[in-house]
């Protein structure tokens, strides 16, 4: 994605689902490093209250961006602004004028995590001077930033957007996750949460799936230990990456039905080399989703963000489940999809069990997998306007 | 595992448990090509009766080996063929005297697959001088073997030690798939098939996982196209390769009672580099997986065997899985295991449903998913006794 903006500072005037950005200084980070002069990418949509009372902050999941909807840029936008703002989002439908989390009402905020590569901090920007006289991207020297981590960034993120406290935090995998943190962080900012297909902490298996994703790319050779960025980028090794995250992502229903066991066109899954038949349908698919990522994403965000999400544990330091949540105050809003065997109902369960007001997990039926999430934009919608007095 | 045989040939006296070997000649694959001179170790417990009517074949899984269970050499055997013969095997317990398979009673034999490392023709073995004057390793060069190709280089070992049909097939996982394809390809030959955490095809996801474990070996700059047996083995993309494939063959329940989120001893996940950082207790048992199996196994060879469980589908060919099936007449035994992930029992049920005579699956109950098949050896024992008469 090409990251188009409009320059830095609190917005003036009202430009929908157009990239800006945020000086939100030097962060300290729970390893006690310090990540220095950090920028967050963000997007809005609609417009903030006189009183700050209708912000919504919505956060994306792994190798998401900030463009959760489509918006527009305004007519004396550069072109490539407006193409991009009218765009469609990661989660058409559920943002918009009229939509659940109606943008006539509501002013909805969508930050790119640290480390990411959609404009906020990561190993691809240069270092500052700082830090790094010949400003080189940060590559290997990027620190681990936890998703507490960058819930204390979009803090500030806040302060500077004039938001003293969210009508709404939502997000979905680990954006859900990033919700969470956020409610329990921050508890006197956040007035309802929503957690979608996510959970209180990162599984066991989360950290075994991760360990193997990040493992492909720093097995690339041309991952060069994370400093590649003026030679050949490991796109092999991202691709692996994608490929195994994203059947994790699916459910083994739909790799039934979509692909069962043909093969992709006219090629030969039968041979006769080993090394090199032709595919079944499924590994043209996975091919697929894997250049798609490798065209759109840096390598080494994909580990940074993969790490912040296996560091992802609201009770760090902070007791029980059910201690850690006791300083929430919000609103909850617990949803989980039927078919997700990678953040599994059962952690949603955990999560809504363990709240000050335990709630009932509200389930998206699916027969995607944790995609369902994204996919089932409708549930999704009617779950929050039952749940959330207001939208 | 060092193979210590004793020649090769029609055994003369009892070895149980001692690897030997016989050529099966030039073996035609369905792809049309021919790979030469095609050798199958085995090894075999107790003795074939006078009427080859007691001859018990059992089939190991991707990444096993011929030793079933442990036996011994003799005192005159040589003291490491000794030691081999006495080492535990992979089903120990249901295989042995008084066990549910008797060697007491029964003959049992265990083949390596063709395309293994313990001893059958492989990508490690040297190419005949018919192919190659050089006698190099087959490497690249070596053919998609499939397991219907295996099981007809497995019936000329069967016609060399003079068994005619087999009282007993059995096999799990890929092993339950090469004992399926065996009583559909023999029907003739086969009077008992037991099928233990398999099914009737590689399914959809079956195939998507195993393109992930097929790329991380072969993205290992090492993996050399095929041909690295002058040079450094590409061991860390067979152990990401295991590492994928070790998770599918878990349960995400067994991951989280024995490691959590725990930290590996003093190590730090926390930071501070995220290239860096310390491991979680899951990712160091998922390393030791990875350099156990790197330890013991030819990435060709993984390459090799893991196309085949892909190949796998018994009705190839043969119409609908109930036409495939019409043509068998032995006695059924399908067992799945209740927490497998990877073989789901629905696969069982698949086939059980669809046998001339429909079978109740039967269960074994296990905490640990896939693996369950080879830890709970007293369910399956129990399960081979009620259902196969004779046992």
């Amino acid at each position: 994605m090409t990251i188009v903006g409009t320059g830095s500072g609190r917005r003036t005037g009202r430009q929908d689902g157009v990239v800006q950005f945020q000086q939100v200084g030097d962060l300290e980070l729970e390893s006690g490093s310090v990540l220095p002069e950090v920028t967050l990418a963000y997007e809005t949509w609609g417009r903030l209250a006189e009183d700050g009372g209708n912000a919504v902050l919505v956060m994306h999941a792994l190798t998401g961006d900030t463009h959760v909807a489509h918006g527009f840029a305004g007519e004396d936008a550069p072109e490539l602004t407006r193409e991009a703002a009218e765009a469609p989002g990661w989660w058409e439908g559920l943002i918009g004028p009229g939509a659940a989390i109606d943008t006539d009402k509501y002013f909805v905020v969508c930050p790119n995590i640290v480390g990411g590569c959609y404009g906020s901090t990561g190993p691809s920007t240069p270092a500052p001077a700082s830090a790094d006289p010949e400003r080189r991207p940060w590559g290997s020297r990027f620190p681990l930033v936890t998703i507490r981590d960058t819930v204390h960034a979009e803090a500030r993120l806040a302060d500077a957007l004039g938001i003293d406290s969210w009508f709404l935090v939502l997000g979905g995998s680990m954006g859900g996750g990033r919700a969470a943190e956020w409610a329990v962080t921050h508890p006197e900012r956040v007035r309802h949460c929503a957690v979608v297909a996510s959970g209180p902490a990162a599984t066991a298996e989360q950290l075994a799936w991760g360990q193997t994703q990040s493992l492909a790319i720093r097995q690339d050779p041309h991952y060069a230990g994370g400093d590649y960025y003026g030679g050949t980028f490991p796109v092999d090794g991202l691709g692996l990456a994608r490929r195994i995250a994203h059947i994790t992502y699916r459910s083994d229903t739909e790799l039934h039905y979509r692909f069962g066991r043909h093969p992709q066109g006219e090629e030969d899954p039968a041979g006769p080399l080993a090394a090199r038949r032709g595919r079944y349908r499924v590994e043209s698919y996975l091919d697929h989703q894997a250049s798609k990522l490798a065209g759109r994403f840096d390598a080494n965000s994909y580990l940074v963000v993969n790490e912040a999400l296996m560091s992802h544990d609201i009770t760090r330091g902070r007791g029980t489940l059910r201690e850690a949540l006791a300083r929430t105050g919000c609103g909850w809003v617990i949803v989980a999809v039927d078919s997700d065997r990678l953040f599994y109902p059962k952690e949603s369960e955990a999560l809504a069990e363990a709240l000050p007001e335990p709630v009932e997990v509200r389930h998206v039926s699916s027969p995607n997998g944790h995609d369902g999430f994204l996919l089932e934009t409708s549930q999704l919608s009617k779950i929050l306007r039952d749940c959330v007095p207001g939208l």
